[in-house]
């Protein structure tokens, strides 16, 4: 089954305590899109402009992404991001962010992509989330995610997209901004109440925890030595979440869990080098390997 | 098996955002024997003064703890602590601490526990722990317990101590303060080469890392709605595990995996209320249905 990834696709400037790099690959939907890719065929929304390197197209097309949605805006300039990281590796500081193509980004979605059945909402403003919703007949699966900026900018768009989400992703901080609550479980249980039917708190270095109406699952982290670039991190656990569940067809508790082990796996590749360094380079037994540790890590 | 537990037994005043209690029944010794006493016999050995109620040596006598080593010194009193916990429930600010008795603790190990299988040296200077497993003959598990004021002030007794312990038990900043490493795989890695051959991290509400020479094992914290006093947590936590090894009497990865497992849960019991409150009040049935609340929240 094919997955849907509408977000952005960005030249992302980063600093870390451990290196800096310009203008190289990055966005919500290039990570989870790449990170869908290693489990099932993906089809990716998005906007660049005429300064888009072909090469990164080139590595897209590699991983087998389908890039008919890709648009490219000859008059216009890839959306861009710079910010820095201190040790603590956590929420960066953003330097810069330009829009460029994205200020007008109306994705319109590709006739032959109306009937996706899995469909992940990267991390972009709530309102183009909602419109590209709109325009997918019967999805079985709506992933969303968002972060602090949407939170604060555009609170109420986000909350009224909240109702037709069913599997909404976001970090420890973003749940207490949304909900006001400091204690996790009761932000979840807030969010709940919002509309989404699963919500998945992402904890980095600490794990992350699942909690639906029926049920709560809490794993540790893959434990890694160094993290090099934490930037993606959080869409790549979301593209191999839904790329798991889009291979597997079938979205129930057991599928969800061993979907959400995949994602942390996925995540863990993509800190360790800047940009898709690492996680274009992975082969399928890389992530068999990492799965057969994690479990090896977890089970009693 | 019966357990051994040396330590402190003490009268603590507590101020936390949620509350206050006055000289209620504390200690690291406390903690670890009653959560223990769950699982197997428990022989504590410790010191306390003329002022210790008699009430608090029957709820003690009421777990069926052996007290032939509790000395009651008849012109001293009781050690005791002051602490104030914040919002984040971490480290508490100490606000008092009055060693009294416990500043002479010279623990006499009663020549029937000296064939003692399963020690645990809970959280006292590393000096009197290095005396009292002097005394112990053929230990089968020595499980050591510390804290950051000691890691500080005696340090080199405290490594030296080391070099003999199979367990050494302590929470992420101490791990970071005793190996100068601050990325946790490293930070254990350095102090398994002080000798422990088994090191467990604490990590509170983020569950607990295991890390030995040939596996290491990561678990999520159970999950509580509220935390109303983080005190002794890690002591009932440390209880719970050697208790539950004692009982199982093999000392194996499976038996050590599911020992994290008991140890987390027990910790659970004991910050649900002041001093021992909750944990002092529960039953083995209690403990089973955590137990099993625990593996539906982490299996996938």
């Amino acid at each position: 089954m094919s997955v849907l990834v509408v977000g952005s696709v960005a030249l992302d400037t980063i600093k870390t305590p451990l290196g800096q790099c310009r203008r190289v690959l990055g966005g919500s939907a290039t990570y989870s899109s790449v990170s869908a890719s290693f489990f099932s065929p993906v089809n990716l929304v998005a906007v660049v402009g005429a300064d888009f390197p072909k090469v990164h197209i080139n590595l897209l097309q590699k991983k087998g992404i389908n890039l008919e949605g890709l648009e490219i805006k000859k008059n216009g300039k890839t959306f861009s991001w710079e910010g820095e990281y201190s040790w603590d590796f956590s929420d960066p500081k953003t330097i810069a962010t330009h829009l460029n193509v994205f200020s007008q980004f109306d994705p319109k979605i590709p006739k032959e992509y109306k009937n996706s059945e899995f469909l992940f909402l990267a991390n972009i403003d709530p309102q183009i989330q909602a419109e590209v919703l709109k325009q997918i007949n019967e999805p079985k699966l709506v992933v969303c995610d968002t972060m602090n900026y949407w939170i604060e900018s555009s609170r109420s768009q986000l909350v009224k997209l909240l109702k037709d989400i069913d599997v909404f992703l976001l970090n420890e901080s973003e749940a207490r901004q949304l909900s006001g609550e400091t204690v996790i479980v009761k932000a979840a249980r807030a969010i709940a109440k919002m509309g989404p039917k699963k919500i998945i708190i992402k904890k980095g270095e600490h794990g992350s925890i699942l909690f639906s109406n029926k049920s709560v699952f809490s794993v540790p982290a893959y434990l890694l030595e160094s993290i090099f670039d934490p930037t993606g991190a959080g869409d790549t656990f979301a593209g191999g979440f839904i790329g798991y569940l889009a291979k597997n067809k079938k979205v129930n508790e057991n599928t969800i869990r061993r979907a959400i082990v995949y994602g942390s796996i996925m995540a863990t590749f993509a800190v360790e080098d800047f940009s898709l360094g690492r996680l274009g380079n992975i082969t399928p037994d890389d992530i068999k390997a990492r799965y057969e540790k994690f479990k090896a890590l977890t089970c009693f």
